[in-house]
């Protein structure tokens, strides 16, 4: 993996063609949708590089290359262009056969696209909840729909009787979900899981997947990060 | 294919089991998601069986079976339900191999799911313009934003210089996109796609396609059931 680097402003030179033997994602490195694509990246044992990008200050050869302006992007040394977290997850399973992470199951495969479905609304609740407090609003109604949003995720892991969400190994839905959990405690959000005691067995196991180690930070470094964001000077180069 | 059935309410029993060789789409006739599964079940030639549902008074069994209370679902005979267009369309395609509608290459479907997201920025405007002129407001600066909308899909198709957003042939994104288009005039939006001329050609070629005709309404019945809709009475069964 390529060293870390420092994030890439408007200011900064495109960087050059992806060399052939990897793929490069553009990232920004507390970004949890970013982090998504990182975490499948790593699962996989894709050979990639890293250009984490100044998302205050978009270099406008960014802007060319994602309409939308955001991270994660995947680019390969043929230079095809991948945007939108899931997809670029999807494209890297289906593209790197190593380690799948999707089931193989074409219902199964609709399953986990439906709990991400479900998923996508619980994740607004985690910013309206932590943003809220820091500004210090009101977030108890927030906090009940948060948590009954948080009830189907209990419930389906109750009713399997799996570990992680796709079975008793880790798949890809794991993944796409994990990024804000590893965030609950910095956003002040871990009250609300209180009835959810299937969910805080999951987090703490997803805490032990070696996955998860290689591209978390600590609760503190998180902490760090969102207090710059919030203050609308983030710290994107942050431990850098 | 079976007869088109007029819609399911509160007070109608659960239909039983779904026959074994078939495949149950749980639908409303004029709702342009279901359709995009009407399209693909019509183009891949699959055996199903409709059940209409009254949107304005659904089914308890049914919102048992989608927890978001929208059509289409489906539901195979061993039980499996899957909801949400486009992983609705996505699962007939890896389930029945005849006539694959997304592409081998998992780039070009990667580009078909990154136009899908692309597209589902511009359905809004079809709602926002019709509804408001319908509603005597005025609609301009939103007629403006569609008008920028549309615009990467008419670039796209001039770009590639093919017939359809996939090739020269359709495939699955022209079947998502389309049936917005089907009710563009009903809409009172075709005024916004004077500077898209490849994207007019597009919507010419589509109303030629079989699968099209097969499954679309006329103008005059999308108005009928578009004017019952804003009147608070939608009559589902149209024409029945």
């Amino acid at each position: 993996m390529a060293p870390t680097q420092k994030c890439h402003g408007k200011e900064c030179p495109a960087p050059g063609p992806v060399p052939n033997d990897v793929i490069r994602i553009y990232s920004m490195r507390f970004c949890p949708f970013a982090q998504r694509t990182r975490l499948v990246l790593t699962a996989k044992g894709v050979k990639h590089e890293i250009i984490n990008i100044n998302l205050k200050d978009k270099p406008d050869w960014f802007l060319e290359k994602n309409p939308f302006g955001t991270v994660p992007v995947l680019e390969t040394s043929s230079g095809q262009v991948i945007y939108e977290s899931p997809i670029t997850c999807e494209y890297l399973d289906e593209v790197y056969p190593e380690k799948k992470l999707l089931p193989s199951d074409p219902f199964e495969r609709a399953q986990q696209k439906m709990l991400l479905e479900i998923y996508s609304k619980v994740i607004p609740y985690f910013y309206k909840i932590s943003m809220g407090k820091k500004r210090g609003e009101d977030v108890s109604a927030a906090e009940v729909e948060f948590t009954e949003k948080l009830s189907p995720l209990n419930e389906i892991l109750a009713k399997k009787k799996t570990k992680y969400f796709g079975g008793d190994s880790v798949t890809m839905i794991d993944y796409l979900i994990w990024p804000w959990f590893e965030r609950a405690e910095m956003m002040n959000v871990k009250h609300c899981l209180a009835n959810t005691p299937e969910l805080r067995k999951w987090i703490e196991r997803m805490f032990e997947d070696p996955v998860v180690k290689a591209t978390m930070f600590s609760t503190k470094d998180h902490k760090v990060f969102f207090d710059s964001y919030m203050d609308g000077k983030p710290n994107y180069d942050h431990g850098l």
